[in-house]
């Protein structure tokens, strides 16, 4: 199985391909660069440095929200180009699950957290256990976008370790010391940003569960509404003065 | 503190540029591909993609061994080249430490091994420990080139769950499975081969602790002797018939 994986979602620009269960490519750039600039030359170079051949790709992976919305609309777009022109299927892959999946084997709850603004994450609530000699990600609260108090909240009631990963760390790191009670550790550099390695590592999960679309019926999920979305309708249920 | 790092010491060429707790590149390609094809078109390439400008890296990293005799060679060589001609130190990781690290946050036995040849790893045994609100890596059993029996004995004396990591795991797997009496699992794709992302990220720690050297006194770390040695050897004990 070969799986070509994309992650767009936040700032960070990622391309994988996994197969077999080994990493054959990824390339992470964490840059100012809008992702329309930098996406698809990542994909050329990684397919030229392995010499991949896109047709005996079996399915194209994509971080799919939540996240920028432009990001998502780049990943989502050139995942659909690629299933469109090489007649292969999609995997959605929720962005917080591959980022919870990318700290593999910790024994404290993962919590992702993306930062949303206004005060909001995009968060999720993880673990790995170990059942039948193998590790298996159960996801304890999917992925949400919620007031970080409110996270914090949640997180005391369970009473367990937690280790946090993404750029919400730099945002809510007062916050978080402030109102968390459980002991808690931020994830290290090579483990707290998005990795199309993630992506493409829980999507072969997934595709063995059968977990396939077509490019044609694959969308992003923004999880909220956009800005502009939110404004209309604020003015709409507002009313008139 | 901005940090470039490599690894090609296996059958892996990966560049890495972590800054301050960022990894803000990572380029890791597993392939056929001579290493020295690929290390300095890869380092051009996500200095580019990330505007680098080389004169702003305080350190050089570099996984210094063991490995392929060549890779390595090539690796240190790239490294001290950058080193010499920037004016920056060096950092010397331990290749088996940093494939460890890349496992951060495992609660069981972390066992990298590399294939050697003739039966033998390159291999370690570490666990992380959380202690003062982080966790921290701490080597049980320091890298050495071990026959993959010797290996498995020791594992079960120490009775506890067991993670390898590596590409040792495709040629050792059925010796695993018959001989080893503790529970143990495989590190999925994402985590199973080296990356220069680990090495950045091992490479800040043993910045702070001050562990530097000059790109002049910089060798790798080769933990036994070449095939052309070895020969050399075994035939001046041999004396003459």
């Amino acid at each position: 199985m070969k799986i070509l994986a994309f992650d767009s979602s936040s700032f960070v620009a990622s391309v994988a391909v996994v197969m077999d269960t080994v990493l054959m490519a990824e390339y992470t750039v964490n840059f100012k660069k809008t992702h329309s600039q930098t996406l698809l030359p990542m994909v050329d170079e990684i397919a030229k440095m392995i010499e991949l051949d896109l047709e005996t790709v079996d399915a194209i992976a994509v971080a799919a929200g939540p996240g920028s919305f432009t990001g998502l609309r780049i990943g989502s777009a050139t995942a659909k180009g690629f299933g469109l022109a090489l007649g292969k299927p999609l995997i959605s892959v929720p962005t917080i699950d591959a980022m919870a999946y990318g700290l593999f084997g910790f024994t404290d709850l993962v919590v992702p957290i993306m930062d949303a603004k206004r005060n909001q994450v995009y968060t999720g609530i993880y673990q790995f256990l170990f059942e039948n000699g193998q590790y298996r990600m159960e996801v304890l609260h999917p992925q949400w976008a919620v007031d970080i108090k409110e996270l914090l909240i949640e997180l005391n009631q369970k009473e367990k370790r937690v280790v946090f990963t993404g750029d919400g760390i730099l945002v809510y790191q007062e916050q978080i010391a402030e109102k968390l009670k459980v002991p808690y550790s931020f994830a290290p550099p090579h483990l707290n940003r998005q990795r199309a390695g993630a992506v493409g590592a829980l999507a072969e999960v997934y595709f063995i569960e059968g977990k396939l679309e077509s490019a044609a019926e694959h969308k992003p999920n923004y999880l909220r509404l956009s800005q502009a979305e939110r404004e209309r309708k604020e003015k709409e249920e507002g009313g008139s003065i």
